[in-house]
């Protein structure tokens, strides 16, 4: 006899898309989604027009690339984006009002006031209770996946920050052309291989020649501060994800040749003073992070180290001794200053990106 | 008729010797001679046993090298040293006491109390009058060359610090493989084509692979502060040219992969709040600095731009906002701050290091 009520359906599987499947963060949450064991019903591979009919080869399967238009997100739980801007403009909020929740990787949404800012392991709770994915319900919405240097930045810091009070932190970043893309990769490749064969580069994506160079970061830059694009997206998206608008922030953005992992150099002023052994306590159990700090053996967080890692890496810990009442004195054990420094690596295109993004997608499970 | 006196006889150019000749420094060194139309009346170049013999070939000559010794010193008037701090140690002070003038460019000498640590454009002035080439005297002495990070850093910030007093400054740098040597600069470039023909690199020279990624700096790191001895040097250094040990001074070094030209990040606590128009006047009549500074075009200094070059290059010249009194208000024209950050660019090889030199020595004759 069949039950008065009928049973719970078991929830299916959610249907997720990747808008901007071809680019170079697209195809990390391929890898990001296959290596969770994210479980979905279906999986739709999407992008611009120019790569739909393509065929995409991949371990959890081959998709037919189809571009992605309203039609193409229809039916979707979950929509990562990660294809720009304008595209995010154009397909977001009519995906999202349909009840999709989309996840976007572009700056389009950050600073929305509608729009949750998140690191799941900073703030998981922006996200409100009624985004979640159900089954035949209108929970959609957008969430946004910050900026890749403020991810990495706010990993490192933000248990420093809870424990004992930011209220000044200065930045010079070591971004990889990973942040530019896929193509941006390419050229610092293709410039290199041609300077080391005599060859003159040619820039085509950067202003500046690459190859063996670095140069401040390209976003545009404001004329009246003096600080770019990328620098003020520090401060800002900060603030956002701490809901904290009293820390003080400056960075300063440069891009190096390095394929795909950023470095920050981070000097903050803390609201108390605090021991190098009180630091450290904090950063080893904070979650996401991992110390590589070894003095004796100079081995540091580098690019090539996290690349591929989830974890942010973080070492040169130390007290910033020009923050010390008496900075010439001899160190002595055990010193308490209100000034601490870090050097931090993450990958870009995981916890900078693909990474976080997923991690936003199992939150709204 | 003969006059009663007879004419003071013309002097004679001086003698000068350039030990560590094969080096990446000692190199440069001949080519700043030749450039700056340096007259000597003989130049030696010296270097270790290995090289002794070799024919070095150069616009100014072609020269027999020979092993550096307290013999092949003899009789030189003004000798550069660029072949590390052993060799100076061994080989400067008996030059010295001879009679000969030491421009060293190791950090053998740097802090000890009788040698002056010298940067043309900043301490002109810390050589003794008594230390100048003269005919047949004893002049002789060592004036230490600073370190390349140190004299680049000087060069932009002193300026500054005259004008309106530094209390604080916070620099990040990204030095490039000049640094440490010819050999560091084949490694990178050998690493790099490994790396993009897919064969594995294998660091000799850095613990680090070099290809791609960056490291911090490869100087060893006290253990008890956690600063590495070229963050120490950019401290004490600049403490000594100075003459001021009041100024608090925390410096995060590291190593990119770039051939030959240093960049630093550098933040500013002034004593009195300025513009920043003020802080553009002083730096642009400040003695080999050259402004580099276009918002519109995002072009600032890198460091193809400054290599081959003599000026240290200023850019990215700006309040640092997290340092004014209501840092997120709108910008105003005008408006006074005690924080100013610049990004600076200079060669490595050049100002860094064989320029300084050789503008020392055309100070003692």
């Amino acid at each position: 006899m069949m039950p008065a009520n009928k049973p719970t359906r078991p929830a299916k599987a959610p249907v997720i898309a990747i808008v901007g499947c071809t680019g170079a963060v697209g195809r990390e949450m391929l890898d990001v989604l296959a290596q969770r064991r994210f479980v979905f019903s279906e999986l739709r591979c999407l992008a611009s027009a120019r790569s739909a009919g393509q065929i995409l080869e991949h371990a959890l399967g081959r998709f037919a690339i189809a571009e992605a238009t309203a039609e193409t997100l229809m039916g979707v739980d979950i929509a990562l984006f990660s294809a720009g801007s304008a595209i995010s403009k154009q397909l977001a909020p009519a995906a999202a009002a349909s009840g999709c929740i989309v996840v976007d990787n572009s700056s389009a949404f950050r600073m929305d006031a509608g729009v949750p800012l998140v690191v799941p392991e900073v703030n998981p709770g922006h996200i409100p209770a009624s985004m979640r994915v159900r089954q035949g319900g209108k929970a959609g919405g957008i969430i946004a996946n910050p900026n890749c240097s403020t991810i990495i930045m706010l990993m490192a810091v933000t248990p420093l920050h809870r424990a004992f009070g930011v209220k000044r932190m200065v930045v010079s970043t070591y971004q990889a052309a990973s942040g530019a893309g896929a193509m941006a990769m390419d050229e610092l490749r293709n410039q290199t291989g041609d300077v080391l064969a005599g060859r003159p580069a040619e820039p085509k994506i950067f202003r500046e020649p690459y190859a063996f160079n670095l140069f401040c970061h390209n976003a545009s830059v404001d004329e009246a501060t003096g600080y770019n694009v990328e620098e003020q997206k520090m401060l800002s998206e900060a603030h956002k994800i701490w809901g904290d608008d009293s820390v003080r922030i400056s960075a300063m953005c440069v891009r190096v040749p390095v394929l795909r992992a950023h470095c920050e150099s981070i000097n903050l002023t803390l609201a108390m003073p605090v021991s190098e052994a009180q630091v450290r306590r904090v950063l080893q159990t904070a979650p996401g992070v991992q110390i590589v700090d070894d003095r004796a053996l100079n081995a540091f967080p580098t690019p090539l180290k996290v690349s591929g890692k989830d974890d942010v890496l973080v070492g040169r810990i130390r007290l910033d001794r020009s923050q010390l009442e008496h900075p010439l004195a001899a160190p002595r054990a055990g010193e308490l200053g209100v000034g601490v420094e870090l050097f931090i690596a993450g990958d870009q295109l995981l916890k900078g990106a693909a990474l976080n993004a997923v991690q936003i997608a199992e939150l709204v499970l």
